[in-house]
Order: C-alpha cells, then structure tokens, then sequence
C-alpha cells in the first residue's frame, strides 16, 4: 500500500502523513514515512541543491529534472523495496507534485511531465493520494505564519516566488491558484486513485478523515 | 556557433577540445569553453553528486536525470548567452553523449531519452559535433594508463562499470561497443552535423583535422 499527501501550501501536508504514520506505527502496522524531494543518500544530496537559498538561479526545467532524479532513486531504492516487503509507505509529495506545480503552475507541457515522470519512478503510481483541500489565501497565511517560526514547506521552497512572503503579490495568488486548478484536474482523472479532505479544520478532525479511509483499505490488505 | 565533442573514452575529448578553443583564443576569436557535466554553478554541484566515487548506488535513470539536470542549466544560463552574442561555444560532451551512453549502452529506450534531452537542451542542438574515432580497447587502454596519473574521463565516471579499470572484463567491452555503434547510428541519421576524425593519430594531426574542418566554418560566419 502505496500513500502518498498532496495539496498546496499550508494545507498540513506534512504534518497530516506524520500524524498517519505515527498511528500506523502504534497500530503495529509495517509502516515507513518518507518526502519528496529527499528520502534517500542520493536524493537528499539533490534536496540540498533544490532547498539551498543562495541557489536562485535554477530554472524550472532544471528543477523539474532534479525533482525527478531524487524521485528516481527514491522509488527504486525506497518505496519499491519496502512495497515488496508489504510495508505501507507513506510519502509526503511525489509525482503529482511536479504535474500540479511544474505542469499547471508553471504551464509545462503535460504530456512531456508524464514522459519524464513516468521514465523517473518507473511507472510507479500511488495506490491513494491524500489530498489536503485549502483555499489558496487560507494556506498562504498560515504558512506565512508559520514562516517565522522556521517552517516548512519544501516543495515550492526554491521557487523565487515563495520566497518573498511579504510581497504576496497578484502573480502569486495567480501561481497557487494553477496548482490547485491542476491538482482538480488530476482528481478528475483518476478519482477512485484520490481521497479530498478538507483541510480547514482542526488537525484532529483532518487526522480522523484520514483515517476512516485509510484504515478500511489496510484492513482489506492480504 | 556551437561545436560539441563527443567520443568513447580515452579518444582525447578534453585535450582536443581545450586546444582548439586555445588556438581559436590565440586568433582572437570570441570562444568559451565548456563541458559536461558541469559548465554553471548548480551544474557544477549536481557534477559533485555525480562524480563523487563514494555514490555507487546512483540508478541509471536517476544518473539521466542528473545529467540533464546540470546540462538544461548549461544550455539556458551558458551556452544559449553566448551564442546570442555570436560567441564559439566549445563543449565537451553535450547530448549526444545521453544517446550514445544511456540509449545505446545501458540500451534505454531512445524515444523516451530524445525527449528528456530535447526539455532539457529547449532543443538546443549543436551547429558540429566532432566525433573522435578510437577503437574500443585502444581508448581503454590509454584511459588506464592515464588513470594512475589521476586522469580524466567523467560522463562514465561514475558508472560502477567504469570504475574498475583492473578488470577489465568482457560485459565492460560489450558496453564500450554498444556506445560506439551508437554514436554511429547518431552520425548516420545527422551526417551533415557531424565531423568523424581518426583520434588514433598524434595529437598534432588530430588537431589540425579538426581544425581544417573548424576554420572554413568560421570564415563563413556573419
């Protein structure tokens, strides 16, 4: 059972898959939590050029094609290893991620996203995606919020736009709101593969949304 | 202008290349020098992942990625800028080196690895390519013999295979012919674009080969 958390900025993501995992973990279930970009030696290498701040000159492609180097490694290292010992994994972004950001956000051409996504995990596709449903201004203050403190996002965390919280401009709200676009049209696609939960509540009413759909799934694993 | 070089190892890319851009310099010509991977700042940190000798376990497919990673930085941020300021843009390995050693070699599905290289390269191709020709034992045997001097190949640098120039077994010449029937095939299908030259000679009479197709192409430049 392949799991992975998807959604925009802010919506809880990570904090949601860990929430999951720790469950899981006290459920007795074999159970391991990994991210994108990261999750393997390799591709944690590939992370620090993606997250590094002074690296503000990467291109989208560029970034499109380390996104999908450390997911390459991660699949083939990481999840499929530890799907073939029936293990749940659980993987905070992945490949939807780069469809939803690179191809509707950043108006890529899809069809080359899919070729070179597919050609980096090999096929590999999520059994359920997660998706943690926020309105783009609602994620945005909180993360903004957040920031402060230290926080948190990684996956648009190189993009220059996400960088300058205090100039949340017209182009940026324009940007999150492709992502979300996307992300609707990939449910559309696939619903049966996607499980919306609405993110704006408390974290432990997210949490037991998640797991009524989770746990039915497990309990009908072999 | 833009003139690559490609060739199996030990053929004498680097040396080539390095003295056709000097005696171009020498004639006041507007040339920079490049290779790959590496040639920008990020493409030098992903060169780091990719060379360093302690990651054994970088994937094929991720190994793809990563190159093409560094070169879609190349391409935009380099190569492109000086072309458009009618520069000679001289690179040690570009695309080809893709088809040749992860489609032909490891026999990768060439499709799939023209389109990453084309989203990576934003269609980018050379004006020339200089093909050096060295039969396969001949360049691994100068390649060895350069190695205890702390030399030099890079693009198979890190393939495992590569590594052990001590045994130097049948799977290891097998590989080596399939990149050379590669970059045959890649000739026969653009033979305008390439310029093949018996890499077997001085180092001299190399060089005043590529050199005697090189000059009548820049006297024809606007």
């Amino acid at each position: 059972m392949f799991i992975t958390f998807e959604g925009s900025e802010g919506s809880g993501k990570t904090t949601q898959a860990r929430l999951l995992y720790e469950y899981l973990l006290g459920q007795e279930y074999p159970v391991v939590l990994t991210r994108e970009p990261g999750g393997t030696r390799i591709s944690d290498k590939v992370r620090e050029i993606l997250l590094d701040p002074s690296n503000t000159e990467i291109l989208p492609r560029t970034e499109i094609l380390l996104f999908s180097a450390s997911r390459a490694q991660l699949s083939d290292r990481f999840i499929r290893p530890h799907l073939q010992q029936n293990h749940i994994v659980i993987c905070d972004r992945y490949a939807d991620s780069t469809m939803a950001y690179q191809g509707f956000g950043r108006v890529l051409d899809l069809q080359t996203l899919r070729i070179i996504t597919d050609f980096a995990t090999g096929g590999l596709r999520p059994d359920l995606t997660i998706y943690l449903d926020l309105p783009v201004e609602a994620g945005l203050q909180r993360r903004r919020g957040l920031s402060a403190g230290g926080a948190t996002g990684r996956y648009g965390g190189q993009l220059p736009l996400f960088d300058k919280w205090d100039r949340l401009d017209a182009q940026e709200l324009d940007f999150h709101r492709r992502v979300q676009r996307g992300y609707e049209e990939l449910m559309k696609v696939e619903p049966e593969r996607w499980h919306k939960v609405d993110a704006g509540r408390s974290i432990e009413q997210v949490q037991d949304d998640i797991r009524s759909k989770v746990l039915p799934l497990l309990e009908d694993r072999p």
